[in-house]
């Protein structure tokens, strides 16, 4: 197994990341490779008691900005630590990378340098969202394709299943179709044609799943192009910030609401933990020759260490070698 | 001014419709016309004490069901409320419809019986939400039209425009076009080519706005294909009641919550009030030559008489005129 870990990327760069690196060897009995500044990594992990041959550092002199442009970054910054880490990648087995740094960067990263493994159309990127249920549903893809075709959300869905299968161990998961209706017939051009192919697959396909419905979803799988799914993964963080922030200022607006709200607080606290990205991990980019895992750029080291859990079922579970067979039948 | 009521359309018609009608000509001055079943209406009316001239009643046997292919039933079915409303409304000048009922058999009777202005390519249903500074902003279009043109974004913006200028008093909205990214160059292709429209257009453009920052956009409206406006709607909605039954679940799992639930009970009360539909009035559709107010369909008496409200404003801002005049400058 070889866990791949951006230390330069994120807003809590390095020492976040490496917290989250010491946790996890520490909890889970694994080896990792930290990327990155050497210097700056090997004083950030001076401050931690930890198995010291379970982390290695990879050296790399520079790290790819927010601001720049993806695909030239990649191209050009072959010191940066996304270029040093995917090189490393590509000369291995079972790789997986993690990093809260530029999710264009990654992605690109993941394209150019490892590429899209044989028959996959468009790799995805996709995101474990909480329900209300207290599980979770996966939603592809978020971001990675703006414009699709239908036969790439039918090539979601597979992969998405597979995922959903493998790393957050859902049986025969059950597959949605975002939708502006619940009939077969309604939507735009896109999903009433992916509608077809989903119907017509090997799936345990549940149908349209309307907007309204997403947080209460039954599906295991909520299928999407990356347009739609931004919009989505986004606005449900717009509109539950918005509300827990409304109802704070509502709260202290009267004393009456204050003192409830103290008495409150642990009952919004434990509510708000449900919404908390950090306690699923990251998102995968599924579809490359490599496990690419994008955490939160926020990301503290509880998130990384749940992001590495997560690259662990991801090895354990051969998801790629499963979704490189699965894309070799459907070439076939 | 020519107001028509669809008495027999929503959930709680024909009651609450009739009573929103009593109470709008109560407070506004304003003469209505209920269309649906005589004899119900005139029974629903005789609880109430208002100016009897106000009220007409325009004689319909039937009405279109949710579950009625909308442009079918509009063909054929010729004495339902709707079509016998805009009949009617053909041969009269300023004249809207306000329907609780299937929003697709009133966009379908909008564009059959009533027709588009000339020079508007595609009508669309606009809807006004509420933001955290405590204004509003118009979505449009909200699912009139799955699949888009650049240009019919373009044109959603005029619209959008006018009619924020007109009834919801906006002086140079402002005009944000929903994308995944802040940047120019972002989002798939539909819209980059309206980025492009709209820069360059007649606008006060403020740019891209993600859905994160939905909730708490400067733009006064905001444009997108029917798809994606329907699903930041309906998911607005979804979000909204989750987060609301989450938090009320969480409290009521306590006894110390529970005591603090009832001291905040009248804050989130105030708070929920922000997301009521009923305070905005209905859905406009825009582009049709006729006002055409889509009430949600859970409307109320309160619900209905702000859609009244809307109605005025509708006609003696002379929106349709507006509409139809910088319809035909851009034709030109």
């Amino acid at each position: 197994m070889n866990i791949f870990l951006d230390a330069m990327g994120g807003d809590h760069a390095p020492h976040e990341i490496v917290k989250g690196a010491v946790d996890a060897v520490k909890e889970y009995d694994v080896s990792l490779t930290l990327v990155g500044q050497r210097s700056v990594i090997e004083e950030a992990l001076s401050q931690y008691d930890y198995p010291k041959d379970k982390i290695k550092i990879l050296h790399a002199q520079t790290v790819i900005e927010n601001t720049e442009e993806p695909a030239m970054a990649i191209r050009h910054k072959s010191d940066s630590s996304l270029v040093v880490a995917l090189e490393e990648m590509k000369t291995l087995e079972n790789a997986v990378l993690i990093s809260a740094g530029s999710t264009g960067a990654l992605l690109a990263g993941g394209l150019l340098k490892l590429g899209r493994i044989k028959g996959i159309k468009r790799p995805a990127l996709a995101a474990t969202i909480p329900k209300s249920d207290g599980g979770v549903f996966l939603l592809i893809d978020t971001g990675a394709n703006a414009d699709c075709r239908p036969e790439y959300l039918e090539q979601f869905a597979q992969l998405g299943k597979i995922y959903s299968e493998n790393v957050l161990g859902k049986t025969n998961p059950g597959i949605g179709l975002i939708n502006i209706g619940a009939e077969a017939k309604k939507g735009n051009s896109l999903v009433k044609a992916a509608y077809e192919l989903l119907a017509a697959g090997d799936f345990n396909f549940l149908g349209n799943v309307e907007a309204r419905d997403i947080p209460e979803t039954k599906a295991d799988v909520l299928v999407c192009d990356g347009f739609t799914g931004n919009i989505v993964l986004k606005l449900t963080e717009g509109i539950a910030a918005y509300m827990i922030n409304g109802i704070k200022t509502s709260i202290m607006s009267s004393t009456k609401g204050k003192v409830g709200g103290m008495l409150i607080k642990d009952n919004l606290k434990q509510f708000k933990k449900q919404f908390d990205y950090a306690e699923y991990g990251g998102a995968p980019f599924l579809g490359v020759k490599g496990g690419i895992i994008k955490a939160h750029g926020s990301s503290d080291a509880f998130a990384i260490k749940n992001a590495i859990r997560q690259s662990i079922k991801f090895v354990e579970n051969d998801v790629l070698k499963k979704i490189t067979e699965n894309a070799n039948k459907m070439e076939a």
